[in-house]
């Protein structure tokens, strides 16, 4: 979309004049997730109609960035894919001119956030105090994380006030609203996590291409609104399975032994409750996010809900994927290390399922797909205001994307955890915006599980006072 | 405002031909209500501008009704008051023609409701489920006072399409939020808990003529958004008295010996606190009713906020006000039934500070008159929607009532307390019109005291089962 610039340190030769138009040039922010990078890299490859685009990879970590860097290189070499990549540890440098920015950072590792957890539990929080003040989106009231992305977007502002910032990083919800009413960037949040109807259409025995699903929310917070089956209702297929196979699915080694901590929650007892509660089907991360507090008391009842694991976000199911992430990693490095190995082999050049590279696709060469995205409402859902950011369905083209019409949504769900989600959502950014402790503090005490003022104002305190807490600390003040 | 007709019965002789048109017709639905009547007979009989209307008493108590009418004949006649009395039994008579409809219906008396209280503290709900699912305002889920207010002003769009109902009957934020969507009729909600700024006045020793205070939220749920001082802010007079004084006032008689349960409350530590959360004083009702669930959590707790009877709607408060009730009801019986006695000695002719009369003087008359009421937002508070009733400041005369502008509340009070508040609202009315037991469930889960599903669900189903729920019960079902 830009006349191509020479690029030092380039893998690839300078192309013919003819073709010295580059099709888009793509940042990725945060390009050191190793995990995301290559599958946002295969995808790239895979596109063909994306080839003669710059890919700008960046991350402060400039050893991790490097590793990414060569793998990206021979993934091209080994597709034969007509990609250039560039690396830089300079933010600036990376945005300036790009069409797309992908932000995939997590600010801070996970160190301190485990400590914090630790530090929460002593306080009566059994697995952390979770996604109410988002600290396992990154430090208390998610500071790190919305700080980050203001200034990224603000950056953006700047150094490419056309391009797009496609949001992967989370708090997905809290972090496209806080960009869309804060600054002029161009914003859109992805996830995966709507795919999770393709595990109820799995385990109901039906064939994807037969399916139609309308699954729409917020993120983390999205439901099966409509399901057919050759063009009719599936739902009842959903109850019979309920009737008829729920108990012995819920007693069988997929469920009793699951090899991730998220392996059958999509069909947990906890996602059947919703069901039954809400009347539409919750899908993906939202069987663990939305589900009501007496889902997550303790332990026990977290097992009774999520299965042996208690969940992605328990004790056991969070150490489990710490340790698989771990292992993963080091498999990764062991690959990449050894330039005899094929990549390709091991990562077969075919889409991902992502949807960051589709979406490039679609707005850079005015392909028109219908994707699931993270857009300002603008009356998609009944009910929400316009500028609230909804996950529905979205039609991405050359001018731009918008979210289609999806209607009303059941009462009880709204009223129940739609608007209380929102509200969440806004006092988070109240707090983030007005940097008041006050408000970090009253959204902890709305958590079911504080049994006090000051046992909720001490736990504050202590993980504010945490080393690496020190610029939030600053940040959230004591006000009027 | 219609040809004065015969009535049957009626103290009043027929007035001459000149004097043959009715100035207002006025039918106050539970005209039972012993001490609500007193002051709205007492007012009507002060406002000479309303003389010559006709005022119909109804009441399904044949014995109180004809006690109210006894007494209201005399009070006219001490006061040479031009009224006359109608007093019947049937609803659609007395609505007939009305030019405004008083309701201040409590359905079904105070036993059951205690009854009720009982059941929940076992469950470890102290002092009843509360305004949550709305115990005190008479049954589960409110059931009864709303199916009766819907009733009347379903009624009321046959017998009198025109006339004003004048809502007084709690829960009025609910109540008159269910009139203004589902009928045609016209719906004003009134309350006396705005004056509660008065009791600030006196206790900072200002003079209520030098005070300018703009009151305003929904009902029970008001704060104090401008207090002025002969043009001045007066909120540092609080902050003063908060510093200087605050400590003493509670260690004071006044506060550690209240001859009523709600004496001290409107500047209670709770107040205070609430003060300090929020950023505006909370006024009236809102002291109870607004306050977070951890000035509740037990009658120590209560104490600790509300004073040594631990406010309103604690064990020790409740019953020291049903006792007080029941006094003051034999009290008033003895005054009512010698006929020697001189009911001007006991309730001189003076305005009560009431609302109801001078809200039908401004519009029958049409004299202008800006009062505290509960009506559409129509964007009086910022961020609440339209449809919505709110409590603020308007102006009522000849063509009806509109209630002013009073713009932005502080952010952490929208976020925290009134968008909540409005939620349970929401949820209150959807439950109520769907029929819908789970959606009670659900709200009473909302509760923080609640801790665990099973609980909850016994103690619902324990009270739908008493003998004076089975008309709730028969309406709350489950469905998906």
């Amino acid at each position: 979309m830009k006349p191509w610039r020479g690029i030092q340190g380039s893998a690839e030769a300078r192309p013919d004049e003819e073709e010295a138009l580059e099709v888009a040039r793509v940042a990725i922010v945060g390009a050191g997730s190793v995990a995301f990078s290559v599958s946002l890299i295969r995808d790239l490859c895979v596109e063909k109609d994306l080839w003669g685009s710059t890919v700008v990879l960046m991350d402060i970590d400039k050893e991790r960035l490097g590793l990414v860097h060569g793998l990206a290189t021979r993934y091209a070499r080994e597709t034969k894919a007509d990609l250039r990549f560039e690396a830089t540890a300079d933010r600036k440098e990376a945005l300036e001119g790009s069409d797309f920015v992908v932000c995939s950072v997590k600010v801070g590792g996970y160190e301190g956030m485990e400590k914090e957890r630790k530090i929460a539990e002593r306080y009566g929080y059994q697995g952390g105090i979770g996604d109410r003040v988002s600290d396992y989106y990154g430090g208390i009231g998610a500071y790190y994380q919305l700080k980050f992305f203001l200034d990224l977007a603000r950056d953006m502002e700047d150094a490419c006030p056309d391009a797009w910032l496609i949001e992967t990083a989370n708090p997905v919800f809290e972090g496209t609203n806080l960009v869309a009413r804060e600054t002029k960037t161009k914003v859109v949040g992805v996830c995966h996590g709507h795919l999770g109807y393709k595990e109820i259409v799995k385990t109901l025995g039906l064939e994807e291409k037969d399916v139609d699903a309308l699954v729409a929310g917020f993120n983390h917070c999205v439901w099966l609104l409509r399901f057919l089956h050759r063009g009719e209702d599936a739902y009842p297929l959903i109850d019979r399975w309920i009737r008829e196979k729920a108990e012995k699915y819920w007693r069988s080694g997929k469920f009793q032994k699951p090899r991730f901590p998220w392996e059958g929650e999509q069909l947990s007892p906890s996602a059947v409750d919703m069901y039954r509660m809400y009347g539409v089907f919750p899908i993906g991360d939202t069987v663990r996010s939305a589900s009501p507090w007496w889902h997550h008391t303790d332990l026990r009842a977290k097992k009774k809900w999520f299965g042996p694991m208690g969940g992605f976000d328990s004790k056991i199911g969070w150490s489990r994927y710490l340790e698989l992430r771990e292992k993963g990693l080091k498999k990764r490095m062991r690959l990449f290390s050894d330039p005899t190995a094929s990549l390709t082999k091991e990562y077969p050049p075919v889409m991902s399922g992502e949807q960051h590279v589709p979406i490039i696709d679609a707005i850079a060469n005015d392909k028109e797909r219908t994707l699931e995205l993270n857009v300002p409402n603008m009356g998609s859902i009944s009910g929400i205001p316009d500028g609230v950011v909804v996950e529905v369905p979205a039609v991405a083209n050359g001018k731009g994307i918008r979210g289609m019409p999806v209607g009303e949504l059941p009462k009880r769900l709204m009223l129940g955890v739609m608007v209380p989600r929102m509200l969440r959502m806004e006092r988070i950014l109240q707090a983030f915006l007005d940097g008041d402790r006050k408000g970090l503090l009253l959204e902890i005490l709305e958590d079911h599980r504080s049994t006090s003022f000051e046992r909720a104002k001490a736990m504050l305190e202590e993980i504010l006072a945490q080393p690496w807490n020190e610029e939030a600390s600053k940040h959230y003040k004591w006000a009027r």
